[in-house]
């Protein structure tokens, strides 16, 4: 397995991308800059500048201005402005007009990917000190002909040829976090039948070798990590299924004897209370490994979704992402919530400059 | 199916059954009667007088007297005065000594089934109008040779005994509360594995048709039922998974044929956060109907575990608890919460007075 942990920390600007021109991501990105720009001081957007001032227009920011800059050093100085530095990295051609919203386009697939390939590079190069997504959506990507289900597979596809090894050697885990609860997931967007499969030692350990690495760099020491249960209070001694037993246990006990704090499996319903910062104190956990996706994703999501952020660990670089979708209906009118976006950047800084933030 | 929804509401008083004495029920009905009495006026406790004169002792509440009573109808006139009315329908023998604390025993175990079997008794009479069961041991009540798992098992029974039906003919569904969501669950206590094989269209509609019977009690109309997915995104069209298509979109259209108002499946991530009543708004949804135990309790218990409630639907008697067990770690030490019970009897009240509280 590559040994994400070793990548040196990168004191560059952080890339937003602008994900689908027919969604909401340009005009979330420019309310950022209508509502805080001076709390993006170390930001720039990798997007078409015509998709960008559509946005800024949308939120009725259009005083803000783009500047279109050709590489990352250039970003602080435009920010410092009060503008936008939009690095150029996906634009229409002479021939295309600009992506009607809400509606599936290739070309706004196109450009989504663009923008996304663009910063993954900057990234692996270290130019960029990590990348927040604005969403994509699926079926535009597919119709440009970048046959990736999302950001996760194009990211770990470029992040492995980097690197020089396979896919199979770059495995990377979904964390969903947000100021209360962080938790990384065994397995995401499959049936539940199948997400029960899915929980092997092997899995198990790989969830806790990943969780410990990222955690690892942003708090400066081993993360306490909650691993959850896969049945009722975990099985109850074996009473209610045998996984606990058979599988969980011997994983930790695995990840243990390689200097892992993981402790568990907890019973599944009481364990993400228990690590739940409250107002005045800290969680019991730092991190809970989720079984399944509603496992971890539920409790995540409970307390509002636009607090929710996502980021992809097992990298050699740092990605966020806020936990919504494209939000077609929402395009264009200015209506949409940034606040998950700001969470992504706000995880991102945090993941990137521990230093400064952790 | 028993219809439950016709069954007489009692104006009688509400009885809290003491649970096993040598866990933490005792204290926290002692706590009860310590901290505001005043609230406790249509409230009588079944339990030996013993049992909850050391109770009363072990929280620093030797004042507050217990007053033993031979019917519900002189409940009233003891709590008027403060001190606490028992019912004593399960009593030590004369060479029988008080259970100690944290241990599994008969003697206890017998007690605390002797106690739910009159207060079961009672109810179903309509001599009570709601029951709030303490905790119980299960290993306690099996030494003392009552074989029923739990509380809901027994309760089951004497209802299905008393209407005349089979147990098959009284289906009972675990719903879980706290003031913010509303859950019932399809099944409980299995694997998740064999959870996933209860969903089907009879579980699921059958879980519909009670839920919609309890609440149409407590709301005086009927509620709005979300029903959630099984998969992740609610099986996205059936890219991950296929249950929501063969069964629980079936099962949702046969109940709004009968007139019961279910809408879903939605998305299991996010359901729960669209119920959540706020501090300003209520939920999207009365209740959410939840695919298996861990989807539905690990909302509910997010939040704080000592605020969760367990209501028995199904029954034709009124029946809630608190959400844990007899913390034999605890017990005798009179450090215990008792926000769950105080909660519990809140919830009885709200449901056998609909008329005052609704």
């Amino acid at each position: 397995m590559h040994d994400a942990s070793n990548s040196a920390v990168s004191s560059g600007p952080i890339a937003i991308t602008m994900g689908d021109a027919a969604g909401i991501g340009p005009e979330l990105i420019a309310m950022l800059y209508r509502d805080q720009p001076q709390a993006l001081h170390d930001v720039l957007v990798v997007a078409d500048p015509a998709v960008m001032l559509r946005a800024l227009h949308v939120v009725g920011a259009a005083r803000v201005g783009v500047l279109v800059i050709n590489h990352p050093s250039q970003a602080l100085a435009v920010a410092a402005t009060g503008q936008m530095p939009v690095l150029a990295a996906a634009t229409l051609a002479a021939d295309e007009s600009l992506p009607a919203f809400g509606q599936i386009s290739a070309v706004a697939g196109r450009m989504a990917a663009q923008a996304v390939d663009w910063a993954a590079h900057a990234a692996l190069q270290h130019t960029l000190s990590a990348i927040v997504t604005a969403p994509l959506h699926k079926e535009a990507l597919h119709a440009a002909g970048w046959d990736y289900p999302g950001h996760t597979e194009l990211l770990q596809a470029r992040a492995a040829a980097h690197v020089g090894v396979s896919l199979a050697q770059m495995p990377v885990r979904m964390m969903l976090a947000n100021r209360s609860l962080r938790t990384v997931l065994v397995s995401i967007h499959i049936p539940l039948r199948q997400a029960i499969e899915e929980v092997t030692i092997e899995n198990v350990l790989q969830t806790l070798r990943i969780t410990h690495a990222a955690e690892q760099k942003v708090l400066g020491r081993a993360p306490h990590i909650a691993v959850a249960g896969l049945n009722p209070h975990a099985g109850e001694g074996g009473l209610m299924g045998r996984e606990e037993i058979d599988i969980i246990a011997p994983a930790i006990a695995l990840a243990c004897q390689e200097g892992i704090q993981a402790s568990g499996p907890y019973s599944p319903d009481t364990v993400y209370m228990r690590a739940r910062a409250k107002t005045q104190s800290k969680g019991e956990f730092d991190v809970v490994v989720s079984m399944y996706h509603d496992q971890g994703l539920i409790p995540v999501k409970y307390l509002g979704v636009e607090q929710g952020v996502n980021v992809t660990l097992g990298l050699p670089l740092i990605r966020t992402s806020p936990d919504h979708g494209t939000a077609f209906d929402l395009a264009g009118t200015g209506r949409a919530d940034p606040s998950s976006l700001q969470e992504a950047l706000w995880m991102a800084r945090q993941l990137s400059k521990p230093t400064l933030l952790g």
